[in-house]
């Protein structure tokens, strides 16, 4: 069997790297990717004018800020941002969180700036 | 808030119903969906030739067999079967999973027959 027949353990995956808010891409899925990332404090407020984004915590606490209120995630709770709403994540602890969005979404959206990171393999 | 903001819990949502092998939609994300299904025993062997499958074990332990071998999940590990790569899911005990593919994908594939069902809203 090749590895591409292993299963990807997200344990196993999150405990391989540490930097914050880098997103690391861990299979692909049709067009798709899915991602980790590891998030403490505020990102940035930002929109993805032609994808939805999914967020589902591993471990840790996310609050998905919405213009309209905030959704709360805790480990085992998924949330999809539709395209078009804007959004900031916020962590008061570190938070490992699978995102799954369309390949080459920016992780700032239309936002960019400084914070703006393509994702690594990991 | 609307009930759209609110996040989707899984162990909530595996709770809300029993029945084995029927896919049921928690979310849209793009073109895709994300269902949820028990699984116990063994499905059938199909093939999906046009879309990958992501499979997410929540509990319990999953084997994605091949013919080439097999994959064994257990919690917190996930698979995606690449296009038309023949597969068949087998738990020995009842296993909660997340799936992820395009809408409109049949659980059953190219096989069809009396197992085929589409998936329900939760």
């Amino acid at each position: 069997m090749t590895n591409s027949c292993l299963p990807i353990n997200l344990a196993d995956k999150f405990a391989q790297f540490s930097d914050l808010w880098s997103q690391k891409k861990v299979a692909d899925l049709n067009d798709s990717e899915v991602k980790l990332a590891k998030m403490k404090g505020e990102f940035i407020w930002h929109t993805h004018e032609d994808t939805d984004e999914l967020f589902l915590v591993v471990s840790g606490r996310l609050t998905v800020q919405l213009r309209d209120g905030d959704v709360v995630l805790g480990p085992g709770e998924l949330f999809v941002v539709p395209r078009g709403v804007e959004h900031c994540p916020v962590a008061d602890e570190e938070t490992a969180v699978l995102l799954l969005e369309p390949a080459g979404t920016l992780n700032t959206g239309d936002a960019g700036g400084p914070r703006s990171k393509a994702p690594e393999a990991l």
